[in-house]
Formats: structure tokens, sequence, C-alpha cells
């Protein structure tokens, strides 16, 4: 359901009207375009530049499902990223990248060492296992992240027919709680993985923002890093929608075309896509976008540390502010801003930046928050 | 790959820039907007007014996942479509819809008679089998059409436990073959359907060309006529992407929300798809599009009919042209037109025309053919 | 349920008990041993030697799962028989040991082409989809049997992502309908299914009366004529369960233990089912029983052609007669001895021989037939 | 592979044959039937009893697939046991059982909260996402039993449509680890489950051991309790294949039978798994064997206390002993008796007694571990 917080005062339904012009289109307005909050980044609409995009690609006849000029291109401007062997497979949404690159990498005994609050494992409704058929293996990982101790402990049994066997290890960066892998951490848990003849997935749902806050390349923690396969978020960093997935280590997989197809993640109109990801990659668009939500989420958390009574929960190293409060403080800031309760019995909170969060929402989020510790 | 004949003479790469400002967008043209062709009505790109309402629906945060105010408005739109029973949920593409649906309607055990040359049997590498785990009951059907009689001849066994339960008649309107069934050939299918306990699902990727063929308004063959269930196509009428579920009788179905996330179709940013769907269907645009393709079709056909050699192979009722004509001509045509063999072997082909198919198109096409069997 | 017809007469319960002994089971004997019908082979009990063999391998601790010393020696009785590369693979039943063989012949895009009458289209309430996520291509086939022609309509497009990947052809031997292939019809099969890059399964759930049928040795049609996985079949031979997975070409599968494991195949006592088999296939047991059946078939048939109105179906060359006679003739026939109507419609019928059939059953029924087809 | 340790000395291949007869099978003894081992209850063979009863239902035709007496009958050995309500459905082994269960208590979005030592989770290599689709829910849980509160940590979500939908809990009894449920313990978990619309499945592979455990009647803490469905254990009690799904509360599932099938699970000669069973419940069989094995258990237990340096880790409550020794010492005893480390790296070792074990088993094991720790 919408939000009252978030739609509470918008114009009133007008049609996009040009003067001396018919109407457009059938739509009408339905939202206030100025409201924002912290409840996730895909709240966000989309960055005008990619609208800009769309319009350029469209008109004409292209090759349907992939077989059109701007997902040709498309694998140079990725290439240009992450390597010459890198090769790139647009698909709709995150849970479907993941679902795919899992699948390519496993065989029908597989099973995927992940961290116990991995998206894969809480947030997909059991994709992997449904429509995979995987096996997913949760190990505890503080702050979200795993290390290769961590992958160690269900790294066995590789020849036991009674356990699924382990061939993928799935990270998230940046994690699902904010924090961010270094290029090290990931090169050591690849290791680790390559040495017991496993493969490893990196959910890169919002990569963007992890290659902005550590100021690299995003070759550096993934291609250089020995990842084999990632799932790039488009969505998240300003694009209406579309994810990729991203095979950097064409031998770990196969079949890729038909998992895409059978797992419904192919687009008819696929330039549509590709487009939007090239307005995102070509030039700087992903990282200024994500540099900004990042820098948003550092000035949050400099205003919450003000606050007393608040305490932050995990390292604020992407566009993430992980917090505790009093949960009756929460639910009437929640009545305010927008966002969620991440363990509601614990008073966990989680806000989120996105590329169009302002200053002016950081600073009055924080006057919100510090008014409601304050009563 | 693209087809050479599709992109051949297009302008160099250049930036969307206006006078006197910079680039909007990193990405480039790089197709020619003035080319088109008969391959398929998903080769067209996305109508104006669709582009137009992308843009209304535009900045701010909005719910993700379905909760913002377009998605909850479409309710109303598709409910002065279909009915106050109706319920909408938009999804990403054909595929997903149909497996969506095809879910909702079947428990663990259940089976979907369908035509042998229906979508779902042919053209979704198997995402039935592998994501639902449905066995289908394909029966050959002329000019793609079941029959109450055709239902019947795999309708049994309905306690038997070797034998997958047929609970579901699934049809397409119009058919893959373009033909087009009238209310009431769907109504005899359904009532045959639900004396056996079984429910009816309706593949309508080309929904509005079915209607603007009968010129009935959606609903006289599909709620009036006791559809349970509809895969309702946008994009191959003018979107750049979406699809819709629509429920028409909600005690058919169980846990609709989680199987759209489950089978990965549940968009974050939905009001993306929500906006294309409320222009496309809050006016005329779905019946102007549907319409125009349908009298290309026509046009298509009597042009054909005018040149010796080729023989139109299924009635020409909605927006496709299915012929037979020798091999070799097919093949010197494909070289200056672009469409597929739909038999290789037969030297069958399929036309089809978009909502952005002109009249000189068609002309220019039949020339072509015209030349092409004279050699 | 029971049918009256096959208990109407035995023995009042009594506990086996031998002289001044107490009694060696709680359980009680509840049928008539003299009584049988022509339902179906598996309605047979098991033959003595196969519970003698049971004794033998009972008693004393042997290693779970596989690793004991009768599926030790199982190796060799099966390569005696199918050559040195064999290696076998027991299972519990035949769906099973279909499912498990067609997921190791298969990748996740994997499709089977099979005759429309096959077991694993017909009979396995969709295990095939639903346990492997396979796509059936079921060809309507004369008799029951595939041939190259057959075949070849469903072979193409292998590198089609919209389509299934054609990757298996499975054929029965002998077939559902009590049909036989020669080694040669089988030969020119898999050449054909080879050079299109497929493999070839068999299901041999009654591959001992083929053999007896043919008068050749198993491997014959098997592993001479180029099949590459089968499901051998030992409970309608005489076994009280128990069937085996046998790999012809170990390079054509992968991951068949955890196959067999994932898919809930694998006998923790194996020894019980791997004895069953040694009993059957050590010596000639698998090919006295079969060929009996076989006879007893033959004579049934004779019989049959001997009475007015009655029509045989297809050819009878194995263990099955198939035959058309009026409804109500069939209806008054089962109410003396038990059969399957097999198209009820038509009336079409399945009588079916054992290992255990005897000559004297078979003149009673034809007598019986003859009787109520002259009413 | 078969262990050396357990097959070092047995007697020439010999037929069995009677005075004056002639082999009554082809198969040949290839085992020591007076060796055994503490690796599992499964490496034993079958009771004598068992044998026999297999003799009584064997000759004659019985309906296939369930049809015949023995099944029907067995409907009410099963309701002595677990009350009139109950129904009996026989399956092949206890991943089979749990697999079926699980599915009929579930819907295409649910989930399943379990200890993370269940077998379900550990021990059938995937099957339960595989072949069901299955989300696993895993809880550390101490000694492997889980309580309201563990139960609780993840019974929340029900409408959320990220999330698996927890719709059953399922428990182990007696636990993989050993230890016993109360009937107050399983009551608890039953009602936390129900209060959230959730379901219980009892995993009953050594349900006989914990009723003799707790000596109270099998319904105590199944039927009485609130257990909605159990899987019954008959192969480690003593059978030599053969459990079953036991539904205690009818309104819970639906479709049982088409899950069995379809789960290749449906034995066509059922009468010889039934009969198996009749003679396991009829009288006390059931209960004579897990009550030895439970003793032997604490012989061993008790013995293994007096061994300094060795550490028993669960409560000894059923049929094992878990204990932590030395690794060395463990793997020089594993060359004089075999059993299997539950954690290699810790020197956790699992010890098994069986309906078979014997005092001098339990002596000599003990004198040997004695030994061993003593070097």
């Amino acid at each position: 359901m919408a939000d009252p917080a978030t739609v509470a005062t918008h114009p009133t339904e007008t049609p996009v009207r040009r003067p001396g012009e018919a109407p457009v289109t059938a739509a009408r307005r339905r939202h206030d375009p100025r409201a924002r909050g912290f409840a996730s980044d895909n709240y966000a609409g989309a960055h005008p530049e990619i609208l800009a995009a769309l319009a350029l690609a469209n008109g004409g006849h292209q090759t349907a499902y992939g077989g059109d000029e701007y997902t040709a291109h498309l694998q140079e401007v990725f290439r240009a990223h992450f390597g010459p062997a890198a090769e790139v497979f647009p698909v709709f949404n995150g849970t479907g990248a993941n679902v795919v690159a899992l699948q390519a990498l496993t065989d029908r005994r597989g099973a995927v060492i992940c961290a116990d609050s991995a998206h894969i494992n809480v947030d997909e409704c059991g994709a992997p296992e449904r429509v995979g058929g995987l096996k997913l293996l949760p190990v505890p990982a503080e702050h979200g992240k795993l290390t290769p101790a961590l992958v160690g402990r269900e790294a066995y049994g590789f020849d036991d027919e009674h356990r699924a066997t382990p061939q993928v290890v799935s990270i998230t960066q940046n994690t699902e709680l904010g924090t961010v892998y270094t290029p090290e951490e990931i090169r050591a848990i690849c290791e680790t993985a390559h040495e017991h003849g496993m493969t490893v997935h990196l959910d890169g749902a919002r990569i963007a923002n992890a290659a902005a806050a550590l100021d690299v390349p995003l070759r550096a923690f993934t291609t250089d890093a020995g990842v084999d396969v990632l799932s790039f978020g488009g969505t998240k960093n300003g694009m209406l929608f579309g994810e990729a997935v991203v095979v950097l280590n064409p031998g770990a997989v196969r079949a890729m075309k038909h998992l895409r197809k059978l797992s419904m993640q192919l687009a008819s109109k696929m330039r549509f896509v590709s487009v939007q990801f090239e307005a995102l990659l070509a030039g700087d668009l992903w990282l200024r976008g994500a540099a900004h939500a990042n820098a948003m989420a550092r000035r949050l958390a400099e205003g919450v540390r003000t606050v007393e009574g608040v305490e932050i929960l995990h390292p604020v190293q992407a566009n993430a502010v992980f917090a505790r409060l009093p949960r009756e403080a929460g639910e009437r800031l929640r009545k305010r801003h927008r966002f969620y309760f991440w363990d509601e019995a614990a008073g966990d909170v989680r806000w989120m930046c996105a590329f169009d969060t302002t200053e002016e929402d950081v600073d009055a989020f924080v006057a919100a928050l510090r008014e409601e510790m304050g009563r």
C-alpha cells in the first residue's frame, strides 16, 4: 500500500500537455514528485539521463530478444569496465539475475554458501530453491560479510551424495547491511572457493555504491579479485528496471542464454534495457549517483551520531544506515518519514539514501529524529 | 544477432542534444528509426504516448514492489475493462505472466491442457515445467484453436494418481497462428472446463488485437465468457515492457502475490509498468494500435493473394499472415525484409504487423514478394 | 481397492507356524495365493528364488547406501550382460529409474523426445517435469514405437533458447503396447539421436520380455545398438521391488550418485535390492520368467483370435495382449477376471501375463471371454 | 565401499541348498552374518519375523499400487497406534516420506522451520528443495531439539511476499543427535506452530526408539501432542526397506496419493511393504527391537564413561552415543570396529546400536576403546 507520508500533498491530476498541444498520454500524474523518504533506494524514480536514453533507442524495428544494436554494443560497454572476457546478459530484476547466475554455476546437485543475511536467502521468497532447485548453505556472518573461515565451515562433503554439493560461494557487494568488502577480502574468499573447486558469485545489486565507497574501478573487486559471475544492479542506481548477469569467467558457466529464457528473464524489447545500461555506464552516471547516495548516508550517519540514544549497528560504508532506537520513537518517526524496521522487536531500522536524496532531506530527517527521541 | 536488413543505413552516432544544452545522456542512437520489418510485433519500439507516461510517473519516491499510486489506480483501470471482480498483477513478460497464472490455478499435481502450438508449449524453453513443475497436455489443434471436443480428449483421470491431474485449460487469444476465437467459442470451452472442475487461462499476449478483430469489449470474450485468469499483453502493443496477470475469478487462484515474487516477476519500481498500462488502457491507445496492426495484416493478406504461388495457411483474423511459398523465394525475400520462417523445411513463413507498420511498408513488401516470386 | 475377483476364497487368517514352534510373525495371510488375473505383471508376487536370496543376504551388518558386498558384486553381474563399461545403480522403482536416468543425461535446458504412449509421458504423474524439471516432446507413434523419422520431427532448435533443447530420445523396450523393437530398429534410432548430439535412454521395465521375445542377449539391443543409459526392470519380472539404472556410456552422464540420492531413490539397506538382482541375473531366472510370460501371452492371443468379435490391436510380441471388444462384454468379463480397460470409451482392454500365469489361467480366461462374447 | 572390518572372515560362497534339493537361488552369500559394528542402525539386516511376513504375503495376484489386502488392513494397524483419524501411506525410504509429507503440508510458497541438524537439512542432498521446491529455515538447536522460542525466531512474515512463508515446523523424534523430546515438549511446539497457523511434521525415522525411551504409546507424543503428519520409520527398526507417511490430521494435507506417486515413492507391489509394517506393529516387534537397541546404547554409554578421556556430547536417550575422543584414537578404533566420525576435525564420533546389537558387541567395543585410549 502507498504510504500516506510520501504522497501527502501532490498536484491534482493533470495530463502532460505542452502549450497548444493535445495531451500526449491518457495517464495522469498521481504522486508528488517532490516527496522522498529513506525507505529504499528503489523507492526513487529514474534518472533523467536514463529516460532520455529510452527515447534515443525508440522508433523503428530492432531484432527482439537481444538481437538489437544496443545489446550488441553493450558488450563493449561492460568490457570496458570488467575486462575483455566479460559477457553481459541483461535481465529484468535482481532476483532474476541472481537465480540465473547461480543456475549457470551449478548442476543439479549444487549448493550455494552464503551469508545468512544474503538477499538470496531472506528476500527472494525461495526463488533460488523453487526455480533453480538450489540448496542454500547460509552462514551467520557479522555485518553481512563472509570470510574464508566462514566459507570453510560449509566447504566439505564434495563427494558425499548425502550432502548437497557446495559449488558456489555467493557474496553481496555492498552487503545487505551496508558494509563493503575490500578487494583483498574478496580475493581471499575467491581463493578459498577456487581451492575447493567452487566458483564465486557476487550479488552486485548496489555494486556502484561499493565502487564509489572503495574509490576503485569496478573490476578491482570483481574480475581482478577472482569473481566468476556477478549480478549487476541498475534499478537501485537510477534505471527504471533492468539488471544484468555479467560473466567474468566464461568457462565457469553453461547454457546462459537458455537459463535466462527458462527463468523468464528474457526481455523481448531488450534494447530498452540495454540502452539504459549504456546511459549508466558509458559515462560516469553510475558513479555520480552512487557516490552521491553514499555521501548522503555519511551525512545522515554523522547527524544520527549527534542524537543521544540512537545506536548505529553496522559500519556505514555505502548508502545505508542501520540503527537501533526505542521502538516507540521509531514508530513516531515513521509517521513523518517513510522507512523500514529491520527487526521490529528490537527496534532496529534501516535508512537508505538514493541518487536523488538531498542534503535538505537528510537534515530534515535528522531534525525529526532528534525531536522524536527528545519526547 | 542484429539483422543487416533492418539496420542498413542509419545516422551516425550522435548524442541527444538540444541547442545550447549539454548532452542529456551518454547513450547514443545506434539504429535507423525508419527501418521496419515483418518479423514480429515485438521488433517495434514503444508508442510515444507510452514514453510520455513514463516521464509523468517519474520523480519523487514511491513505495516499491507495487505499493505505489499508479499500481493502486491500475486496479480501477482494469476493472473498467474486465468488471469489478478483476485484480491485476503487473509482471515483466509474457512467459512470466503465463507461468505465474498457471501456478496460481494449480496445485502440485496439476496439468494444463493446451493446443500443441501454444506459446507455453513451444516457445518458453520449458519454463512451465521447470519453474512451475507443470505437466502440459498438448493437443493437436487446427489453426491453433482448442474446442470442447479437443479439451475432452485430455479431460479424464482426475482422480488417477498415475496421471497428472488436468486442472487448467489454457487458450491463446488471438492464437499463435493469427486466428481469433469468437466469444461463443471461448464460452463453450469454459463450460466444458468448468464442468470437469477445471479452470480456464487465456494467454492474451495479443488480446487487444483479438478485441479489435471481434469489435467487442475485452470482457466479452474473457470475463463474460467464463475465463478465470488471463495474461494481458502490453509489450506487443506498444509498451517498452510489461504484461499483467488479470484474475477474473479470485476464487480460482491462491498466493498470487507470493507466486509473482518467487517467479521473479515482481518489479521493484512497479510504477513504471503500471503507468504504461494506464497510458494504454485509460483511453483507447490499446485499441488504436491493435486495430491498425490488424488493418495492416488484412492489407498485407490482400496483397499476398494477388501474388501467384503464395498460399495463405490460416485465416487472417488479427495481425499475422502465415503463408507458404517456395523456400528459395522466401530466402531471397528475407534478405530484403526481415521475417521468420515458421517451418523452414516446408517454406512456411510468418509475417507480423505492428502498431507502427505503415501502408507503405506493406505495399513495398508485397511488391518485393511479387518480384521474388517472379524470378 | 482390492478386487473381489482376485481374493474370493482364501484361507482364514492363520499365522505362519511350524509344528512345535512359536508364531514367527505377527502378520497374517490375507489373500488367496491361488488367485491370479490378467491386470498387470506387477499384480504377481515375488519368485521363490528371489525370496530365498533375501534370506541369504540377511544377518550381520553391511555398509548402508550401496557400500555392501552384494552391490559391489552386482557390477560384475550386470557387466556380464551389458559389457565391461556398464555401471549399475539400484533404485526403488521404475519411475525413479527413469527420472534419475533422464536427469543424468540432461542439463537444465534439456528436453526428451518420446512416444506419446511412453510411461514417462502418461503414467508418472508428471514426475519427469516436477522432479527433474524436464520438458517432454511426445510424438504420436504407431504401436508405441519411435522411428528415426519420428525422432526427426522434434530434433531441431538445438541452439534456440526459446525451445527446450532436445537432449535425449527415450524409448521403451518392450513398449507399453506390448510391441518389441528389433536391434536394428534401436540402432537406427541411436544413430539418428547421436548424429544430432542427443543420447538415448531405454526404459526397460520389461526388458527381459523383450530379450526373450527377440531371443538375443540383453546387450544386443542395448549396448551393441548404441543405447547410452537404460532403466532395468526387476519388479515386473519376479522381484519384490527394485529397478536399476544401468549406464552403458559413462561419458554421457554426470552426478549419478547424487541424482539417485536427491531423487529419493537411494536404498539404505541396498543389499536387499542387489541380491534380488543377483538371483535374477546370475543364472537364467530373468529369462525363464520372461519367456514363460511371453508364451502365455501368445497362448492367450491364439485363444482370443478364436473368439468372434474381439479384435487384437497391436502385434503380440511380448507378454501383453491389447484387444477391442464390446464394452459391455468387457465389463462382464472384468467381474470374473481382473484386468484394465485401456480406453474405456472405445472398449479397449489390456491383458497382461506374468511369470506365474499358468496355461490353465489362460484357458479359463479365454473360455470366459467366449462365454461373455456369446451372450 | 564395504568395510574390511565388517566382512573380515566369512564363509566361502555357497548356495542356499537343503539336503537333497536343488539350489533355490543363483545368488550367493557374500558377507559374514556374524559381523556387526556401530556405524548405523541401517547397517543391520532384517528381523527374521519380517522375512517370514514377506513369505506370507507372497503368491497369487494382488492389486498393485496399494490396492492389496495388506495395505487395506494396514490402516487398522496404524489406527490402533495413532487413533481413528490416522491414514497411512507406505513409501520406500525416509527422505521420500519426509518430502512427500512436507509437500502435502505446504503450497508453492511454503517454508519449513527445522533444527539445523535435521536430516532434511543436512542429509537429503537437497531433496526437499529440489523435489518439493521447499525453502528450509534452519535454526541452531542444542542437542538437535527445537523449542517454542526457537520456532518463534523464524515464525514471522506470513504475509510478506519477499519471504518464503513459514507453513510447517519439522521436528525429529528421536533427534539426529540421539535425544528425545518429551510429550510435553512436543505439545508446546505444536501449540506454538498452530497459533501461527503452521502445521507440525515429525520425522520419525527412529520413532520406535523414542517411544521405548519414553515408555509411552506412540500416540502420546504424536496424535495426542498435536502433530499433524509424521514419517514413520521401519527400515532402521528391522524392515528390509519401507517407511510410511502417517497423516494424523487429514485436514492439514492435500493430494497425498498424487504426491506419493509424483515423488516416485509409490511401490507397485505394495503388499510387501505393508506386510512388513504389519509384522512390526501388529504385535510388539517394533518395541522389542527398539527397546533392545536403546538398552545397548545405555550399556555402551555406561562403558564409555569408564574410559578416561572420552566425552559424551549429548544425553544418551535412545540408541545413539555421540562422543568426543582424540582423533588418532578414533581412527585406530575405526580400524577395528566400523563407525562414523560426525565431525572429523573435532574428533566427534557417532556410535549407533541396532535391534541386533548384542551385549558382547558392546563390551568388546568398550574394551577396544579402552585399549586405543590407553596407547
